[in-house]
């Protein structure tokens, strides 16, 4: 008596915005995070990418689209060709990596080269020194750090490459499952510095994707 | 017997990062700040600005430089020339206006044209919609709201001009000074927004200026 | 030593508030739920409704009143017939759509007609503007909305039909369980929304049937 | 070089959502209150009110505008006919009035007959039971309180009369300026109760208005 | 090489300070619940108690101390005998049962009379108030809420038994596991309500010994 | 045109509750708490109390009412007899002497005796251990603390008074204007302390009242 | 096509900062575990330690290095010898053994001897003062506890030890997870009580370890 | 009838906790400051300290006790001795200078040399590594930083110097009045760091009085 009606598409986001509709998997039944995946990709979108999928919800988006890429909890498919550009994704411990593996995943779908800096937190500044000039080498930085959240400061203080700074949830203490370091960052000393929310890889890519991609570009078919 | 230290400069902080030393006056002295800011003067740092002025900070400034500009509570010297780029400052409500003031002088002191589009809040979408080719015109936006800070989230869905998102203490009902706003835009769940602090219009225009600067530029005399 | 009462049902809540006693599972046995739902059924309550039950209460419930209706976590018998009132449930987004299901069924049982108005966030603004006509066509709008809770503002600057909002526990980044949302929604910049509690979809329901049955009407038998 | 764009006013609102414009003045100089307000006058809004205004600001419109009528800081003018309908504006405590006078201010300028029940919080229950005949008389209720904020929840328990609740920044304890009312409103265990901001008496009429207004009116000239 | 101490057992609070020691079962292993609870036994203390047992905690306890009697998660020996005071066990939902549980068991223990008055909550008023002879007859009231934690501010303005008030974590909405409650009872408009801590029937129990015992009584045999 | 009702006293509330109505200055007229006051007076209540009030709203007390006594904030009338029950009102430091004084001269106008132990924080906890005997010797205990709140569990642990706690909003650090201390309280490890809202000393005055009084007495003329 | 950097250790730690880098195991892999552990031993390291390892970390680990030695979900290998310093590490209640436990193991692998005072709380002070003795002959102290967090205060009250406070999660009512602790700490009436994060007993160690070794010790082979 | 006790002095606190009692001066009447002030002196007490003066509380207390000596807030009497021990207050911005003021007249006054190292905030890192000689040089540090708070874990990655962390109120964007840094700081991922209060200047210095004074030292005449 009550049927949901079928998932809306929004195919032409990617032209209007820079960003195509990508699939938030929580909360959506198998099969509507199939439909939804299979339907932007007959509309010719491109990249069409699945964030935060269930192990069953990435076999069922493979079993549909073979050619599918599946990197941690995300699967993306179409994705575009080299655009020259190169980010830089640095975290702060081994812990963060799943994070950073979600930006870089998304950050390949969408044509970019993608570096990673990893395990250069603050309480050993001299490993982030060391990597003064592969931070300057890159187009933009992805900064992602949890507990106390110091990096993005560090790193901005340090060099003049565009940057987007990811909270995670990392931590003990008092971390609070990353709102210290979101509330850290976005109190940050260094000016410059703008912020994601906590965990959201996938958010700090699009957000280089903003940024750098040629305005106006289409990927709609 | 405990005498503080004279104040540490960091005069090449611009070359270093992009965005030079910027002096934030809370907390300091009248002399602390007219010292600082004379002082970057003195370095041939550019451009060199004070945030966060009280009127007796600002009338000292403007005494020991007077062709120092004062906008509000910032005072600026030795501004960039124009740089060819343009920024539109984007405002939910004429409360926001003194937090965008901030934003546009920073942004107007490093060379950016700047564009106002006021009172567009997402209360009357209608006003947004009307003003989508002006949002697309701009080479970047500052977005700016308080209240349930929407607005961001509205416009990154309209256009692909890349955008950096302020959320303003401005509201009531349970505004909490600027905390609901900077929850919504960092939960936004449009892809590719980025947020600063509240009310921390200095922050987003340093964030456009370490965006849509040419790298490696030195404004240090 | 020490047994508790049995269970105090309020039969004449209908007649006294519009809205009948509803029996909230959470915390009670399957054999309290049972004992409820029956007897408000003997005493003539109509509708009679339980909310967020567990599948063993549901089923419970069913085995007892075989004519109960179930839709998702809820279960419902002697619905009323219809009003000839039209309610639109609007979602932001998928993930949004089992607690509009507790809205929908609950409305049903209390005999309006229920559209579904979904995936219409303000990501994609042009999706809602497309539906205008639906909205305004409506006697009354739940709109429903996680992450940061903008849906009920956009569609509050654009149409008359009286609304009420509820906040979801949808999202990431800083959704943190709803709580962004609750305050987004009850610092609106549109005046005239008014908000429930976070994923409260029966509450949500309860109010429009406050606003629109015919005052005084009685549902004991 | 950066001059603000003159205020843009919204004069079709009323006829799009059953509200029309209302000047919210924290934030706003005294001449943009007044052009504001002056303005949506010139444009055949009607009812025109100005909110949360300082008393440079009340004093400066009613100079503008001498037929402007005051109630606390609320400002209005073209106030509309009487409309039949009558709203019953109850409180908790004689601390909670001044709220409660922006809501009944409004609604009288939207032309509501308004009636008061004041001091009949919880703690002193039959004050509230000696006024149920007012309550259920009554179109419509309006219930404030602070402190616990019980009385929306006990008001929802005993009548049939369609309600908003206020939270209101009254009290002390943990009171949490109005947050503690807003969550325990939000929270109510009497279903059908919503809720607006704190101490948000202006949207609290503006809701009665959406729900009992005839739609389709139009109040531009 | 770091071996903890043995458990400090306390057996003389009961006469210093009118309660007894309780373990407190969470954090402790089996072995450490049986064998301060056998201690307490072995050096006269009365009542013994251990509360939030697991279910295998208790099992151990009621293995090696075969008289012990089980209440919910509670388990008690050396009960004392009828002290001839009644204490009345007040909630607003069947959800608050089990911590109510908690709280009649422990004051059966130290030999208080237990009534129960369940399902009285604020959302149906004449249901307490039909129990107001019995409230009125205890010596002494616990009354237990969640949600919007209304009922002990109800209870306190018709009475004048003591009361001790409750919190529970039941709801939803925005009841966030009882803080809600929590800070709505701390700021009741009701003077001559205190509060305990969420969910701790326990602590309210031994509030009621401490006000209502025989001072200076021992109970260490 | 929409004047508020009259005040409405509640005079049987000391009879009802055995605590009468005591009027709250804050949010108040000079002239309503006047009115209240005198009102009470006039109605036979007794005592009479006006709590939190203005240096204007106590001297217009007192010149209405020239018997009246002040003591800091608070203002009293008919005050009365001695009922030979005694109360400690104890303070961890001097900065808590302000809420004490509101407690003392509560208890004092309900005829209570008030004894002051000061000063005996668990920083030096000699100086508690001190005075032990006196703790002992009292009917009741009021405890009083700002910071970390930690007296309260300290006298809990030492002696079997009765007791209720008092969180002031003392203290600097994390303090957070008595959250810390308030929190502290409620989750105290010495069971059978109860609560009132921060710096609220008429509460606490008010619960002591409860519980000593003889039930059912009348104060009414 | 991502692959994430190895780990990057950080060797040189301990000589430049006193404490060697230590794994956190939360968020790492049981392979990337065990690298970080036995990389560290190869290098020279000592002590070489792991932290919240979960059980199968443990074991992988103790495969690779034999000689390991776990405590608890920590595991340490190369331990430092006796270093003639004794340390107290003093909890509240059994349950905030668990915490004591990981404080004592980093303090022993750094050649510390550890004495454990345990069940010393504030509710019971006199079994802290039966203990002075005991504060008074260590070097330092670790003192845990969770709900209320008072210990710290009293302990520093009572003698001239040096000490860290470290809150836990331990608790019930309104311990919210170990906030309050770290709050009362923090803000603790007792000058000298410095804090580390909540159930952060490495990080208590570790301060030991700072304040009390010899400085300019390298433990690099 | 209900007079305050006269102040209850401590004057045993510093050979029992290595720290006397110092005079918090907020909440205090100028007369109590100075009685407590004097009493100290007259009892031996050597440092003697009153915090947080008024100017009126400063000026009474130097005009009782000529020789005090006045630094920002702190009045002290009686100072130690040079101990020979050096301690290094850093500090990220100048804007916590006044904090780092109290800090330093507090360990002057116990007898510490006290080196200033200002303006280091991690923003511009090369400004901290330009001081590590002098930050090693130290016997310990206190690190003060608002914002985001990161200057003590970037400390304690690079020197050995045991040292204590001050969360400063200083900052803008989502400081939150130091509950950022005090957050920040006890989630820090450099482990040693130990925590004090916000704004707490006093408390560190006096944490360092505890670790660094000989033991069993006592400073009353």
């Amino acid at each position: 008596m009550v049927p949901p009606d079928a998932i809306q598409l929004d195919p032409d986001r990617g032209a209007r915005t820079g960003v195509p509709e990508i699939v938030y998997a929580p909360g959506k039944t198998v099969t509507q995070v199939v439909a939804a995946f299979a339907g932007l990709l007959d509309r010719g979108v491109a990249p069409v990418i699945a964030a935060r999928c269930s192990p069953e919800q990435l076999a069922a988006v493979v079993e549909a689209v073979p050619e599918a890429c599946v990197t941690g909890a995300l699967v993306a498919a179409r994705q575009l060709a080299d655009n020259g550009r190169r980010v830089a994704v640095v975290t702060a411990g081994t812990a963060d990596q799943h994070v950073a593996a979600e930006t870089a995943a998304t950050l390949a779908a969408f044509g970019f080269g993608v570096d990673r800096i990893d395990d250069v937190g603050v309480a050993g500044i001299h490993r982030l020194l060391g990597r003064v000039d592969d931070l300057r080498a890159a187009d933009a930085l992805v900064v992602l750090a949890g507990m106390e959240g110091a990096l993005p400061t560090a790193v901005a203080g340090l060099v003049d490459t565009p940057l987007v700074a990811v909270p995670t949830s990392t931590g003990y203490g008092s971390s609070f499952e990353g709102i210290t370091a979101l509330a850290a960052m976005t109190a940050s000393c260094a000016p410059g510095v703008s912020v994601v929310g906590i965990d959201n890889g996938l958010g700090a890519a699009c957000t280089i994707v903003r940024w750098l991609r040629p305005r106006g570009a289409v990927e709609r078919a």
